[in-house]
């Protein structure tokens, strides 16, 4: 058993805030993070996570894996250097084909990939693993760090060249076994994205399809800067991308284009139905009831987990910096206290501070011997949900003054009010 | 607040144990790990962690942040793709002083390093967040998968072309300042190993310094397929690597050669001190209190965590399979139900399974309808803990069969006697 719960003392942090972003950062995600001390930028559409940073993609990590072993998920890790032949087998080896690889070459002599994607490779291994019908279903997932050699990177953490992707891969009899578990993705997804605060604005939204199926689905969330436009009834909780937007798509959904409103949007999660393409091509199949050789039916399922944080970063944001929703912040309570000098004030922060974490309630306490006004600068840069001030004056009030960071609502909360608030 | 508690069916579980390791496998800990199904061999030094695999790493993992932290570490996450400028100011691009190096190119243009270590990146980094004394010292660090180039790769996940390894930074205002530090974390290291259940068999070793100090310092531990060989005196605790067993370091250390015993051994951890040589390279100073500019003091401290995992499968591995030390176990308890048509078996399987997931025992249940020969041989290649049988016998006896994979110690025990005994 793992419990990863820390509160941390704000002149411990090695990251400082900053008034400015790097120049040549033009997107409004990794300005706020770089900022406010969360990312580091290495090069374009490439960044560190620092103690900030990893909490709050800790913290999307967690919800995600709650909820793919919640419908049966296994977690494993596959690796970043990929064999040239898995590839050639399904013809993705060649840059024509696949145009973000990265390649390099081994010293004991070969050329060898950098993960982008990794279907090829874990329908490999499955045929160590899957023989007989008994064998399947099997659903495995992984929070692999991907490369992707992309052209332009402008986007900051949501569409880099090395990012984080929690990607989900099944295995199953046939078209109604897997139909069964895509389902179980989508409600699982939805789940997901209510826990991350995101949920109202969220659509399974109709694509198009491939070989095997009239639709593919995409999941969108409403950003002002989003980079795609759908077609949404809010009431009927459908959602239309431009690709199937036609009388065919309206006809078969029981909708027409005027009860449908154009929205901007980002894409949070995709899933595919390979059919049984991808495991014939890879020789992956299993012995039905019958004793006949029957291929493996495989779908994915991608929530790219730094692009969401991106996208958490810039839809809530305001204009003195980030709001990040309660489940995801670094810390649930920013504990400001001002005026070190006075005994009085620093022992009751500490009180509040112990009883706070003996509460399991995360806090980032702001000991630092700096000006009130940069204390409040910085907290609402950082963006922690609940901002609690211990001062000589909430001393002598006998409650300490509580703001909300999303509402601006201020209120004073004895130590007792506030823990029954937080834990409620 | 994170909790990563998870028991599981064994007919849930994907993985299936082999007989054979495949033939290109000539290392004991990958033979043994592919067999009981904890990894996958994408290629050679290159292999992924399946369920069983990834628990034991982040098993590890978890004790080695719990100390990290407890000395002060911040954890973070540098990237895999590193700038060649960086690497060009310490010297260290050119494959003639790194060999290990894989390279590749940006689409847009220019060559770009995967990390095989991350000092430079996290040196040039800083220069962002350090410029007074008030800001130092800073302790950093990550879990981070390396990739490197090596010519061979016969150990298996003990010395692979890719792999996870801890690397701490750490940033001091001097030489007093840095030692303090570094002698902090020999004593966290002895901890982790400790914990790890190497304590005993583990040695700070000396070993040939670099320009800032005669000696450096290697973790080493007794293991008969180690590659390295040192000089301990288990009584005092005193071990000398090859390079530096002479006169002088004899006489320093007050001791004759003939207190000292020949071991082979496999490193599990080492210790730099990189002196004020690599700020200066990267240019990383600090104004100290009487305002001259000052160049940060740097160390780096590494635990191979897959070679460690490496090392603890060899070490306490028989003829029968893999025995793992208790705290590292994917599971600590394997449930072996016999004759799985038996109702009432059943049942009390299921309800012991109950009551040690209630009590936070994590147990592997093998559910599975197959011989009783076959589930004892499973699980002693699986190497869990302590095997808990039921079966019409214990039913009838009304205690359970308790087997010690370590020992092969067996007792009965009753339910309440087995959780007493498992939370003790």
């Amino acid at each position: 058993m793992t419990i990863r719960t820390h509160s941390m003392k704000q002149s411990h942090l090695f990251t400082k805030t900053r008034r400015e972003a790097p120049k040549d950062e033009v997107s409004k995600n990794a300005q706020l993070l770089i900022r406010a001390g969360y990312v580091h930028k290495e090069m374009a559409g490439v960044y560190a996570y620092l103690p900030l940073g990893l909490r709050v993609q800790n913290k999307i990590k967690d919800i995600v894996r709650e909820e793919m072993d919640a419908i049966g998920g296994e977690e494993i890790i596959m690796t970043s250097l990929q064999r040239k032949e898995l590839w050639e087998k399904t013809n993705r080896w060649d840059d024509e084909t696949v145009d973000v690889w990265f390649k390099t070459e081994l010293k004991a002599g070969g050329e060898v990939g950098l993960a982008w994607s990794h279907e090829e490779p874990i329908g490999e291994m499955m045929k160590n693993y899957v023989s007989s019908f008994r064998d399947l279903p099997i659903f495995v997932y992984q929070f692999q760090t991907k490369l992707r050699n992309e052209l332009r990177a402008k986007s900051g953490i949501m569409r880099g060249r090395e990012f984080v992707m929690k990607d989900m891969y099944s295995f199953c009899l046939g078209e109604e076994d897997h139909t069964r578990f895509y389902n179980k993705t989508i409600d699982a997804y939805l789940r997901v994205y209510d826990r991350l605060g995101i949920g109202a604005d969220t659509f399974v939204t109709f694509a198009s399809g491939g070989a095997f199926t009239q639709f593919s689905h995409e999941f969108q969330t409403i950003a002002e800067t989003g980079e795609d436009v759908i077609y949404i009834n809010r009431e009927k909780k459908i959602a239309i991308n431009e690709e199937v937007l036609n009388e065919e798509t309206l006809t078969k959904l029981g909708i027409t284009r005027v009860d449908l409103e154009e929205v901007k949007t980002a894409e949070v999660g995709n899933i595919f139905n390979f059919g049984t393409q991808k495991a014939e091509d890879l020789g992956l199949f299993y012995k039905n009831e019958k004793g006949e050789q029957v291929p493996v039916w495989m779908g994915s399922y991608g929530i790219g987990i730094t692009r969401v944080m991106g996208l958490l970063a810039e839809k809530f944001a305001d204009e003195k910096g980030l709001v990040w929703p309660e489940h995801i912040a670094p810390f649930r309570v920013h504990l400001i206290e001002l005026g070190n000098d006075n005994v009085d004030v620093h022992s009751e922060a500490q009180e509040l501070y112990r009883e706070l974490n003996e509460a399991k309630v995360e806090v980032l306490w702001d000991d630092r011997d700096v000006r009130a006004g940069e204390k409040f600068a910085d907290a609402d840069l950082i963006g922690i949900p609940l901002r609690v001030v211990v001062s000589e004056k909430t001393l002598a009030a006998g409650k300490f003054e509580c703001t909300e960071r999303a509402t601006g609502h201020t209120s004073h909360k004895s130590i007792s009010e506030l823990i029954g608030h937080l834990t409620a």
